[in-house]
């Protein structure tokens, strides 16, 4: 696993330093938004992780201390994973980038509804989905 | 230049299919908030882009719109760049990051004036730093 050293203290920089990837907040999305806690359905996402990266960066992401890992089932050894406080609090940056993309990249698929509420309040956004655990969830709330 | 394909619909995924690395968005931090226009500034930043990333980074983020080019010396011939309102559209995001390694990463070096203002109101912050042109205009406003 490749270190990766602190370049600045600049907040971004260092902040790139974690999850500066393509893969990274995948992973994070795959877990604070869909609900997703084991290897096989990370591995099963739609841009398809090799198996090499996606083990690369759960390590990593729980070495920054974004995730945290138990064995959910003593007798399959099967792994399961979920995000600390410091990995959930990436839910508004995560969600910025949702709406950002949704501006400005006319291909992708944002539910409609979602958008509305980022662009009206997004920290109370945030919020409900961290609370509800997932966005499906919030936007059966609405 | 490697092409970046568009992985899935995710809105995530595919703004990471764009600037999902380390050093684009630094890229995007010194236009958007130190003023910076030249090759030769954003060479001269602390975290050290080395000649070959950053002319690669320059040139996807001009096709990806976030940029744009201009002759500002054509005796010289020096460029300058500068953010588009797609590239600026990035604001939001960037002041997450920062807020986000602020409370998480310790090491790193935030203005508290500046925090302070994005745990009040980030949108509110965004906007006056991307109309004042940059942090430390925003920072002497206050």
């Amino acid at each position: 696993m490749k270190q990766s050293r602190q370049r600045s203290d600049c907040p971004i920089s260092s902040a790139l330093d974690i999850f500066g990837d393509k893969w990274s907040l995948l992973v994070m999305r795959d877990l604070l938004f869909r609900n997703k806690v084991h290897y096989r359905d990370f591995l099963a996402s739609e841009e398809g992780i090799a198996t090499n990266i996606l083990a690369d960066r759960l390590a990593k992401l729980e070495q920054a201390g974004l995730i945290e890992r138990t064995d959910d089932d003593r007798r399959s050894g099967k792994q399961a994973y979920s995000a600390t406080a410091k990995g959930a609090d990436l839910i508004p940056l995560l969600l910025q980038m949702m709406l950002w993309s949704a501006e400005h990249n006319p291909q992708t698929a944002a539910p409609g509804a979602l958008i509305t509420e980022l662009k009206t309040d997004l920290g109370k956004a945030a919020q409900a989905i961290r609370q509800q655990g997932g966005i499906q969830a919030f936007l059966a709330s609405l």
